[in-house]
């Protein structure tokens, strides 16, 4: 698959508001009160303007596009953890050990690991599409060359299409990295015009002296690069990853498929905030699956119209909080399709 | 199955201590940074509490029992629903058109419907072990004798119980009963000792003049049998209905076979919360649904230590909300069951 840029983001079409109006119709004649599945319906609805009828398709075949990438800020000190984990995470997904391998086999979900910029190399299981070792230190210059950014953005979206084209009918995004929610701080921070304070957390559990260096970090990279923030193209390549470019890519690819996405974490909703910024269209196909404790997150949500479906405090990323949201869009979508009308059940309707 | 109240209430056991601390250790083992799975952490390790043993049984069949009822309070003007609809819906939920059906479909879960007490004759599909054909009216006399009310639960408990014995291993309760957000905030007010406005809401669509009705019968029937409060089962018969009663057993039942059960709405609140009264370890078997909309959920959930782990903004009981909670219960049982451990995994730790 060659594809460009451009003819992707004049592939993406907004979602279809009659059919979402024929949705919303369809819920009153089904047999409950109306509005008695509260946002169960409302989800429903998006899945009928996403797929562009009604009712909505069932979503019976989801994929989960997991990308890997190490991040030059590393070396601030902005992780607790050992750089060497991303390699190691990335054999244990494709191995079936990692939470996300749990859950997508409970969930009847495919996962999909791709190396798009890992410092080790890819293990048996690990789709090898690396573009380089790790990025560089956004904190003292740009992460990636935008040709580099561009490169790891169309891995992402030829992965996403690639499982589309077999079947998939959702979209999960994940990501493995250690030091990652440093650069998705950087990105939302640059395209929503906040502050490091605003928008750094403490990722996989940073002590207060840890936080601090993150911050420091963050601002230095938005002091620094603030020149290209108009462009998201070049501000995806100044702040982001391997994997969060490749992220925004596979957003990118459900939309232009007309297929839900739903967007995990902070590194996630960074990538999908560039994906907005790229083609606005996008956001109509996006569920944001977990609330975040990142306070990022909240900022991206609040940006882009999205409520979490699910708040069960993780952590975690890898698309876990994501993909505990879709048994919900399974379940809408099935109202839909699958329920009697008070006519066809010949159930009374409600008193005046 | 012949069984009595004080056999089944001597069945029931204290979840195993061991067992969770077991399951807290293991989970910081696990491929994940120590506590990113949140509450799905405290989910697998109260399942491993409840089966007594670590990792938990994963849940693969689930049953949702629904009891299906009629309530003399009907009379006071407390719903907008006709009254035929309780054996109308039972009907479609045995056919497979509610929205409790779609969604047990969805999740792989069985319904079994039983009348325990519709006006309605039971239809094809819908299991008939009526016992009266409605309650009278709380609000005027007592609900229920206590042989009635003792004789619902009876068949709730041996429904359960039965389901369990043929491999069900997660309880979902589920309710049909047009004007039971009625009897069940009556319920809640006697056995927590509030006041009638603390617990009544809007059910399936109440006005103003409707919500007013509903409190003003609901603290009828507190002040009629006030002197009965300190018994359950006295409670019960008064305020409750034979669906309610039914749930009561069938909560007991998941408690004495040590299988979670996951507790609907505002009626199977109430109901559960019987339960808790007649058999106090049975509150470490529930988990709470969804968060509700009528009051009286939020009093039973504080009550009881409980917190709703989906807040869709449902309000249509049948079991919607509790079936919804299904797949965060099946990932925690998977994680503690399924996940690598770092050793596994050869995956390193945190830097100190």
């Amino acid at each position: 698959m060659i594809i460009e840029l451009p003819d992707i983001i004049a592939k993406i079409a907004p979602v279809d508001e009659a059919a979402r109006a024929q949705a919303e119709d369809r819920q009153l004649q089904l047999t409950k009160p109306p509005g008695a599945l509260g946002r169960v319906e409302a989800l429903g609805n998006q899945l009928a303007a996403i797929s562009g009828h009604c009712p909505p398709n069932l979503i019976k075949q989801a994929v989960v596009t997991l990308f890997a990438g190490d991040h030059g800020v590393y070396a601030q000190g902005v992780s607790s953890w050992p750089q060497e984990i991303t390699g190691q995470m990335a054999a244990n997904i494709a191995a079936g050990g990692a939470a996300i391998s749990v859950l997508a086999d409970q969930f009847h979900a495919e996962v999909i690991v791709t190396d798009v910029g890992m410092i080790a190399e890819a293990a048996p299981g690990v789709v090898n599409r690396k573009i380089a070792a790790g990025t560089a230190d956004l904190s003292v210059g740009p992460a990636m060359t935008e040709p580099e950014a561009l490169a790891a953005l169309l891995v992402g979206y030829s992965t996403a299409a690639e499982a589309i084209e077999d079947g998939a009918d959702c979209v999960i995004t994940g990501e493995m990295g250690i030091a990652n929610t440093t650069p998705s701080a950087a990105l939302i921070a640059a395209l929503l015009d906040l502050k490091a304070t605003q928008v750094v957390g403490r990722g996989a559990g940073a002590d207060d002296e840890m936080l601090q260096r993150k911050e420091a970090a963050v601002q230095r990279a938005l002091d620094l690069h603030r020149v290209v923030f108009a462009d998201p193209m070049a501000t995806l390549a100044a702040l982001g990853g391997f994997e969060l470019a490749a992220i925004a890519g596979a957003v990118l690819a459900g939309a232009a498929y007309r297929v839900p996405v739903i967007v995990d974490g902070v590194i996630s909703a960074a990538s999908a905030l560039v994906a907005v910024r790229l083609a606005p269209a996008v956001a109509g196909y996006l569920f944001a699956g977990h609330a975040g404790v990142e306070p990022g997150i909240a900022q991206v949500h609040k940006a882009l119209g999205l409520e979490p479906l699910v708040d069960l405090n993780l952590r975690l990323g890898e698309g876990s909080g994501a993909i505990l949201a879709l048994p919900a869009l399974q379940a809408a979508a099935a109202v839909l399709r699958n329920m009697a009308t008070f006519e066809e059940a010949a159930v009374s309707g409600q008193s005046d």
